[in-house]
């Protein structure tokens, strides 16, 4: 299929993971953006909600019209959650293949979906089908998949910083710690208080310590790298700058351990988008600012038994919106990073 | 010539405006970087000082070495102010094309260099023949220039400002006043105590009201603009953020204006970097972020006879490495936005 | 009337203004604090709101209810606009003074005040009684008023800084222009797309150039100092830091000028709150951060006709709050820095 | 000696610690500065360094003459580490007390003191006989102390989160973790290319992770509690905010932990500078902004066997100056609060 060019819309162009889609979707090769809908903000152009978009995109919201959307070969959902699974099921039935950037399909078990989210689930028979759209791990399965769930933010950079030492069985998977860092954007662009510039800034904070919805969705990923349930205690925290997540992952070694160095080195060595840094390194999240990068250190330090792994992305490209282009790319065939080409803006 | 590959060195790569030429030619399908040049961080790889350009960039600096420079086509210069000038010459006579971002060659009048940079001017013959390089003024001197002199980030935001007014004599040129706000950026990647974050995070101040290195640099174009000298209030602040400089520019009409708004949007219809935003308008200098467009807003507050322009760049892409790479496209033959099609990011 | 305290309280007292406002009051040797309302936060104490208050303020939030209020000596009012007109003239006739950091007793004209409210004035008749508030003009009416309209930010930065050329005539005052730039906290604490952080931060724009609120203000005040209208372009800009006001002034002298170092100097040599620099110097916001003070600079840029003032205030205490008490201290006879002695905090 | 005033002198006032400290020690009410040294400042006002002190200290910076320093009652230093080590033998021998706000008398052990500064002690013998300035452990022993070494801002936060849960015995201490941000003041104010706002501005990373100089500090205060050793992982982090950090603490109950909300509430009741906001909460770093208070939250997320404690200081405060201050009142009997009561400044 590489070659021709695919029609795309995306349901909810609004939000910041929407407009980041946007940017990337107008400079991608292979994609002619047909519907970009949004409830609230329908007959607005496009460029005058996202000035950075003039001259890149003309089209207008539309409302969200199921029978148009039929016309695409892939929709983007970019809606808050619980929105999706009520268009979805129709969607696949015209043939209509979907990437959903929120959290309506990641996680497997309906009743801890409806736990965590706070409603029931509106189409549990997916949730099977749907494919957890990391393709460090899922890379073969996104391929064919007609649904995929593309994961969080916090999600992602955790998971792949877990990933070698979990699939090498090399740490107690009862204590692990997942201590994350993530810039206000992760937070969407809603008007609340507490994201404003002169609360949010200047100022740092941990929240939803007693239970963060992605917890359910990072522990069901880390059970499938070890094989086993794990316990895990994630702890988020909200940094003063726009883009980018850190997360700083502990774990105690069970036994030698090897070189942990060139297990990280080995398991990521054909990964377009996962760079593991040089042995002693410090990632910065500005090193992947705009880019579908995730970027690793892993270190013991003191030689002592607790692992180190330091995680960086960009929580709107390789935690959101990049992440479902390269999940794109692996279902219409196309080069897996194509349009992600772009290099990190620093500084 | 369009279609080869040319070879292209940086001498100063070490900047923040060597390392968003490097961003901007590493994508460029029309370049092959042959040298980056450092005498500081010679043998250091790129990648190493830069972690953005991991993957992008395999080269490691090396030293200023004019021999070896000769073997490329075209040679920017991304050194301090008075580097440049001393290379030049011999790049010039070996048949290399030459664009420098610093200031050497920005000034017609080696006298009045030598009074703002505070060293005599090394090869002061060059001065006229060099080009200044601001495609919306200078197209097609460009294109034939050997040296382009890359016009400064203030003067760029600046002239665009003012080019309409004063091309169409609407306003008193004797008392213009240019209100101008960088980002810290603009300063360079030098370890200064003003700064750090500590000292220019959460503040705002002016700097330079006595006189700024740009101000005969900014007069001298308008001066072409308007066919007179013109009277030139400048007013450099830093402000607290990393990229984007926002001029507010005031003028006086000296008579019935006519429609600016049309004014604005004729004069620049056809300069594919160059964005007159609608009646109303504020643009915003994160709408250029890592772009290099000029957006520009003109106002008549109350419909008085003072003319508000206000106009914001990416103080590091159209305000240095992306006109570069435009002076390039132009020197070259290559299509003027190629390499330059990035949509900025936001947020 | 020094010595014993006065009983206070604060209407609307959640928003950035009132929490500056509690925070200086909380201090003051003076004050007993008796009753904080909020509408929306009632019994809610007021330390939950804003955490730097615990152990400070014991306090919760009270509907507003004007009998209670009665029994206060002072009142003030941190409410939006429209407010406090609607219950001042009980509160006066009760016996009770008033201090409205709001606007609506700013104007003295209730068309002009209505023109850019956008409703009628509840209360024309007290306009003319209202003191304003800027102790540096209207001290000895600011000691005996019942009711002060306490200045705006951008007022206050403005007004002090042109203050010395309009007293003394030395300017043209048909083509004054005041470019300023705020942080964000002088949008207040709501709700709005455009100061989240994920918006504002790393970004500079400009807004309200056709027309801002303040203008009328600023204009009033202005032809109080020269005697006569004037002609004043004032354009607002939003920088990415939390508190400060910067304000950039420009005003051609018609004649010879003297020495204005010591014109400013000596016109604000008994003031406490005016900071004259030195000649040559450039003032910081944050070097006023949470503090009541003005810092000034006066400049000629290369000798011309062209004088160049920058004038820095927090806007939460110089430009609302440290204003309000230092009225309040003017009003009930206790020393005017009493409770404002704090130093700026820097970095 | 309560009552009478101090002669204070300051040793190395030109970096954030300094700055700090003398802000307090202008509005001590028993406090007379007498000498502020700077071996690159001298004769230098204080004020032309740091503008916000314009009005509260007149003095010049002087050279640091020992026998001058003799005649104060108490010297800090607040100079870079190995600076004190040199000078506080003499002023002992004089009769001067001394508070050391560098790392100089932190650490009991020449041997590991060497090892972690990377020179030799220069004066071990007074290692034993310093008291580690943490007033909530050593409160007794600093009233009586000749010299004080006034604790680091890692150490404080980190010390005092995990204080209640180790002297209780609750926790496994062979596995604690400590998970630190800070903001860039706690780098100082020394020019380095890596805490530009340009570089360290909207940007998150690690840092020493294979080992920072507070781990041996914190490793010995934690030992002290639970009177054996503990294994302890430190991960220090750079965030984007000027003043503040945030530690954030895991450990593993070894058995039923009985109610820490209690325990917590308990073992801070009489601390002055020691805050335990109510369960369930987050502390944030800005509502100690300028403040000399720690605030803390004790959380067991999911109820499960990982105790999770968020602390949060200043740290050129509780984490620095007001330390030195707190630690000043205990030696000289005055109230532990006093020239501390500000509160901090928010938003």
């Amino acid at each position: 299929m590489a070659g021709r060019k695919i029609t795309v819309s995306v349901v909810g162009g609004t939000g910041y993971t929407g407009v980041e889609l946007l940017r990337l979707l107008a400079l991608h090769p292979s994609v002619e953006l047909t519907a970009i809908t949004s409830r609230s903000e329908a007959g607005v152009a496009v460029a005058d909600l996202f000035p950075n978009l003039r001259g890149h995109i003309d089209l207008a919201f539309t409302g969200p019209d199921i029978a148009a959307l039929k016309n695409s070969d892939l929709v983007f959902f970019a809606t808050p959650n619980g929105t999706a699974m009520t268009m979805v099921p129709a969607l696949l039935d015209a043939g209509v293949r979907v990437i959903d950037l929120a959290a309506d399909f990641r996680l497997k078990d309906a009743a801890q979906w409806q736990q965590w989210y706070g409603m029931p689930h509106a189409c549990p028979q997916l949730l099977q089908e749907a494919v957890y759209g990391l393709p460090e791990i899922h890379r073969d399965a996104i391929r064919d998949a007609r649904l995929v769930a593309n994961p969080g933010c916090y999600p992602t950079a955790i998971q792949l910083g877990f990933l070698p030492l979990l699939e090498a069985g090399l740490v107690d998977t009862s204590g692990l710690i997942a201590d994350a860092k993530s810039g206000v954007s992760g937070a969407g662009r809603k008007a609340t208080v507490a994201m404003l510039l002169g609360e949010a800034g200047d100022n740092f904070k941990a929240y939803g310590v007693p239970g963060h919805r992605h917890l359910p969705e990072i522990r069901q990923g880390l059970k499938g790298m070890a094989g086993k349930d794990v316990g895990l205690t994630f702890v988020p925290h909200l940094t003063p700058m726009i883009r980018g997540i850190h997360a700083t992952l502990y774990a105690t070694v069970t036994g030698p351990a090897g070189d942990l160095q060139v297990l990280y080195e080995t398991r990521y060595a054909n990964e377009p988008f996962v760079d593991v840094l040089p042995e002693g390194a410090h990632p910065e999240t500005r090193s992947v600012r705009g880019a579908n990068t995730c970027r690793l250190a892993v270190h013991r330090p003191q030689g002592g038994k607790v692992v180190v792994v330091l995680s960086v992305i960009d929580n709107l490209v390789k935690g959101a919106a990049g992440q479902a282009v390269q999940n794109m790319n692996l279902m219409f065939g196309y080069p897996e990073s194509a349009g992600l080409e772009s290099i990190a803006l620093l500084p």
